[in-house]
């Protein structure tokens, strides 16, 4: 039986599980995790696990699977822009607001050895997104600035994003002063302006 | 056999083992590192690596041990500065120049949750030196704006520093450029003016 078709007949179980293993990755890294430690945490035995899941990569991918489809779209979406100002707005704000919906997932994912290589080994042939994403920033010129801007915001929105020191901070604040950095660093206005 | 005691005579072994440790972690992260992976990266057994460190812990403190103290010393030194203005350059300045010193060593202490946990244990009794880095930058008045900023300046130009994507460019480029960023981000003006 393939993840899918467990998926068709389970989905609570499966959501469940998923949950689960962010919350443990969040705490021990992916490579601190196994399964398990997720059927422990789930009271459940290993087997269950093995039922929708053959391995921890297949859990990460799994995991990270709407997170990257929405990087994708996001990437289409700008590719498609003419204007650079709308391209860089337009990535900025996907960013932030995936980071605000998935406070504990962007921490995770953005920083951890873990999963890049969970992720290289099972999505090869697909472009990396966040390549994408970091292009889409700099501009076609290469210019090291620029670069170097672009990968301290990409890096540390999500971080930030995910960071526990701010867990308390409401999303709509979080969101916009995460946005307001991100123009900063990259050059663009402010979005409110007082006049 | 203390720790102290084994470097005093065998300085290069425990060196080495430093060495091959960060770069384990910086691969694999600190959980998904073993002590019978550094033991076999060395060609040695595992008992040797036994002689110099007892736990996984005590090589994380080890390996991170001069940074923390040089972080500590950033923010003693900046402390007893009167400007804020002062202050927030002097954090600035050195952080980026530990991460240019330490390119690899800066993303995984920054972003690995088994690093964090690791230093926690056993360095509970002193300070957070993260969370004073952070009060540095934001200064006293409690301002979410300034606190999101800080967070995505110390994570961003962590991670940015350590990155692949950049591992080319030269440390006098990158420290510029990171310098150039955390400024803007702070809303500190550029150094170089050209007035």
């Amino acid at each position: 039986m393939t993840a899918t078709a467990a998926r068709s007949t389970e989905p609570d179980t499966r959501t469940r599980l998923l949950n689960t293993a962010l919350e443990l990755f969040t705490r021990h890294g992916v490579e601190g995790t196994s399964l398990q430690m997720i059927a422990d945490a789930m009271g459940v035995t290993k087997a269950a696990v093995y039922y929708h899941f053959k391995t921890k990569d297949e859990i990460t991918e799994a995991v990270a699977e709407p997170a990257l489809r929405r990087l994708g779209a996001i990437v289409r979406e700008a590719s498609a822009m003419r204007r650079r100002g709308a391209q860089i707005d337009h990535v900025l704000a996907g960013i932030v607001d995936m980071v605000i919906s998935h406070r504990a997932l962007a921490a995770v994912f953005s920083s951890d050895p873990g999963v890049a290589r969970a992720l290289e080994r099972s999505l090869h042939g697909e472009e990396n997104v966040k390549d994408c994403l970091t292009e889409l920033l700099v501009g076609s010129s290469s210019n090291p600035a620029s670069e170097v801007a672009a990968h301290v915001a990409l890096a540390g929105i999500a971080l930030a994003g995910g960071s526990p020191a701010l867990a308390d901070m409401p999303d709509d604040e979080l969101r916009a002063h995460l946005l307001d950095a991100g123009r900063r660093l990259l050059g663009r206005p402010r979005r409110v302006s007082r006049g």
